[in-house]
């Protein structure tokens, strides 16, 4: 590594770095299976049974803004990431453990709503907050959970088992948690000029927010596709790879094809966009598609799956087939509603740039 | 819970309140056999197996100075703190997960520092470093490690066991922790004052700090005692009850007594001292039993074993029997060296304030 500053290097680029540093250490668990680089790490208990555990940091004002954040919402919230990192393993969730930095000045009642939010959403999953850590913080609350889980060996879905052929699917709706966001930062722009200006704010403008409810939903409080993996191990569906949508479908599908060694093709008239999103998008005048290609914090499950298993999920009313993989030498590819073919390779970046 | 600030209900309170919120998730998962309240929580594997996991949360300015720690020590301190708690359930340590949050201007190269010191600490203790996450931060550097280990049933060693009439042991030296920390912070006020009047700092003043060097390595750079559980389980000993010395002797010994239901009574003279907490002591016109009663982060291992069990331990040479256990009326007491008995249930604070 060199001088230069974190930022210059990216969070892929230091990443990288880390699972090149921590290499070295892998050899020293018998059972681990899977390092760095997937949504989990892969351990084996025994011969029938794989452990995976995760674990994801939020920071004030870089992943979530008190303002607009209550924090119930918050605390599920960051289970609720977590436990889609199981669940993209095709694993059930078993315990979390939950570590927290707080301001010192901060009410009682506020860590009392935070955990009532993160044990009702454990309650959801069926998840046992079974032990964490406190400390003071400096600046802004920091939430550090770590979720474990349990799958089989025949059950386990990596992102890199995608092969040529395979249909690519997608849970739910997407672009609804970019929509929500937009929305709720244009109204903490407003309350801060009132605030600024000394003029009073009036709370009653949130009543407005109601035709958002839905996006903003999505992004204050997503829930983890634990029912889609209870339906694949009722069905005995094993995706050949599966991943969460943190990052945006583009970059998400991406980690996939990088995984598993492939390219891939989707098409825009496939993909399932949130209502909301539609009527935000024209009201900020963006793309819509834009919000889920790009946009991220969705947590729906986008998979692999054999061809032959096509009359499985095309009953299921939640999952979409959106393309298919194909030879790595094709690339990552979307034909849009015209036709188009856009290499989405190309927007590193996410698709806020597109 | 109240509208009163978290610094007005204490550690200890707040994880009490949290323990309460938590409780209703604890029969979710099956397996989980102890929640919040010990070093680690516990979950059954299979009939044979137990997996114990612990999270701990590291913050720049509240935990560690990077003025006078430096990263390589800072990693492997945060491996190794966890990695002790693991210790302390009679467990060996397999895997961890490593979360951190930085400042964007920070150089690659210091995470790099971080991340090697890290590995060279799992190295030492077998662990995996096996995955994490990785986040900007506002303020400072947040470090989270989550380490797993695996024990059996009969080698589970809780805070819970003691009973009346065992031995009360401990490993190592004490003091030195807190002792390395004053003589670290008054060279850092040196610096500070240095700097605050425009002279030049003389870095060979650091030169001085040999005569430090045992205590200060105690609080920079502390080892897990992973060496004693190899030991226990070679020679089959299962401490009745077991904890690390992260709060200091007097508040740990009274976390073991609570869980209990137990007393205790240790006797001062028995304490095994580290040699550079008298002499620093001694400088600073200090106790140096404060620093071993009060002080905290020694990381040796305090645990309680039936007396049957005294010529396992007679022969090791770095184990002290320092008292023994009595019935929970008789309190939790120290005999100091003119035979004085001190109640260190007065001195919940630790004994910076004695």
């Amino acid at each position: 590594m060199s001088l230069k500053p974190i930022a210059e290097l990216g969070e892929f680029g230091l990443i990288e770095k880390i699972a090149e540093l921590c290499e070295p250490t892998l050899a020293a668990a018998e059972g681990l299976q899977e390092g760095i680089g997937d949504d989990c790490a892969v351990y084996r208990l025994s011969e029938s049974i794989l452990q995976v555990a995760t674990t994801d940091l939020l920071v004030e004002q870089v992943h979530f803004d008190l303002l607009y954040s209550p924090l119930q919402h918050l605390g599920s919230k960051a289970l609720s990431v977590n436990v889609s990192d199981v669940a993209a393993m095709n694993a059930k969730p078993r315990y979390a453990l939950v570590s927290i930095a707080l301001p010192p000045s901060l009410p009682a009642e506020a860590v009392e709503q935070l955990y009532k939010g993160m044990a009702h959403a454990a309650g959801l999953y069926g998840v046992a907050l079974a032990g964490g850590d406190t400390s003071a913080s400096k600046s802004g609350i920091v939430i550090s959970v770590t979720a474990v889980g349990e799958t089989s060996p025949e059950q386990l879905a990596l992102r890199s088992g995608a092969r040529v052929g395979d249909m690519i699917c997608v849970t739910g709706a997407l672009g609804g948690s970019a929509a929500g966001l937009q929305v709720l930062m244009r109204e903490k722009r407003i309350m801060v000029e009132h605030l600024e200006n000394n003029e009073p704010y009036d709370k009653n403008i949130m009543a407005n927010l109601k035709e958002y409810q839905g996006a903003i939903q999505c992004h204050l409080l997503p829930s983890a596709r634990t029912d889609i993996i209870d339906y694949f191990h009722r069905e005995g569906i094993t995706p050949s790879a599966m991943i969460d949508i943190s990052d945006g479908l583009s970059q998400d599908l991406q980690h996939i094809c990088r995984r598993s060694g492939t390219g891939a093709h989707i098409e825009e008239g496939r993909i399932p966009l949130h209502p909301d999103a539609r009527h935000i998008a024209e009201e900020f005048q963006h793309d819509a598609l834009d919000y889920a290609l790009g946009g991220g914090e969705d947590y729906q499950l986008l998979f692999t799956l054999g061809t032959e298993k096509f009359q499985n999920i095309a009953t299921h009313p939640d999952i979409t087939v959106i393309g298919k993989i194909t030879p790595k030498e094709e690339g990552v590819n979307m034909s849009d509603i015209y036709g188009m073919q856009i290499d989405l390779a190309e927007h590193k970046a996410g698709f806020r740039h597109f």
